[in-house]
């Protein structure tokens, strides 16, 4: 039940999930003249949302700006970093910190009406996913780290329908919030540039699993044969 | 040219990266009697770490956790969080802190070994990366952001192949530390449990883009049709 707006240009079917990961790049240029349609970004932050997060309550929350005047101005935060102003659209991906506070009522009325808890579950979402969210081991990740994974999301998503992607991490902070009206109750994760590439940049290498994997304890590496 | 290991149980091919997106839900109950087999695992690893991280330092580390007595130590340093048990395995996700002051040199050689930087790109990443590094505006997301995207690109690659998965973020920090021997260099960023599902949770649904979405400062919704 492949959506009519999951096709990569000329129309053929979208990646495969492990395809799309393995293909995926790190755009280096984009293609300034060629615009991504709005039906296809929206498909793309809509598959961004789907992402799971600490008692559903969706932290995540995108700036979109593609004006070429406010690309220059997001561009001026950055250490000149050129993808911006060619990329044709950009996000800004923000961690709201609060959503315990705001978004709760609504995100435990939808579960219940849809089926996902039923009415002890609701009451029980109500009375403890606030102190949840704050008792995190590690607070700054409760908001930030759901919204990466959003992103994350939507990098694959878009690579899957032939939309290269960059995320951008080198940034001021401050001037960002001054620029687009970032208040203090959102962290700003990153910005992720989308558009069509100009080239195909080279794989990059990896560390095998003998590296990043351990068995059963840290410092035991565990690497079976893939 | 997918893999012969990319192939849901029954042998049907991977999931579409939208498919997979949309068919996603964390896991409710796993069947604790059917394992992962070794090279299942391990592609899906493999898979996570071709999440982008700046300067390619990737800072992910797994602490992957199945033996039954582990797991019910993992279990107690949570709040009785059942799937740890049923799951037959468990990723202790970390980020690494301190990539650029160990890995940046064996990082930068095998790109230029692959041709994915020229000398001179090589030599800019050898005085930079480490400083780029550092002057990150929220340190602490430099580690623990790449490696969430790891996590999810894993979760992603797994929908696709028919393994479930559930996040799990509440947890003593301290008491994972103590029992599998994470130092302190290292951010405990979650628990992902993975396994065969043993339910189908129903759709808990999701805001609207005019919930999430900005238009070119924030503040302003962006709700296009999708």
């Amino acid at each position: 039940m492949t959506r009519l707006i999951d096709r990569r240009p000329g129309g053929s079917p979208p990646l495969s999930a492990p395809g799309a990961i393995e293909s995926r790049r790190t755009a280096r240029r984009f293609d300034p003249g060629r615009a991504i349609p709005d039906d296809l970004l929206a498909r793309l932050i809509g598959l961004a949302t789907l992402a799971p997060s600490p008692g559903n309550l969706q932290p995540w929350r995108f700036v979109v700006v593609r004006d070429p005047r406010n690309r220059r101005k997001l561009r001026g935060c950055t250490f000149g970093e050129s993808r911006i102003t060619e990329a044709p659209a950009v996000l800004i991906v923000l961690g709201y910190l609060h959503p315990h506070r705001t978004d709760l009522a609504g995100v435990v009325d939808r579960m219940l009406d849809l089926g996902a808890v039923d009415p002890d579950g609701a009451a029980r979402l109500r009375a403890t996913a606030a102190r949840d969210w704050e008792r995190g081991p590690d607070p700054s990740l409760r908001s930030t780290g759901p919204a990466m994974v959003a992103a994350a999301l939507l990098m694959i998503a878009a690579g899957s329908l032939g939309v290269a992607s960059a995320w951008i991490d080198g940034f001021d902070d401050e001037e960002v919030r001054r620029a687009f009206g970032v208040p203090d109750d959102h962290a700003v994760c990153g910005l992720l540039a989308l558009g069509f590439a100009d080239d195909a940049p080279p794989y990059p290498g990896r560390f095998g699993l003998d590296h990043v994997c351990f068995e059963e304890h840290f410092g035991r590496p565990w690497a079976p044969s893939e």
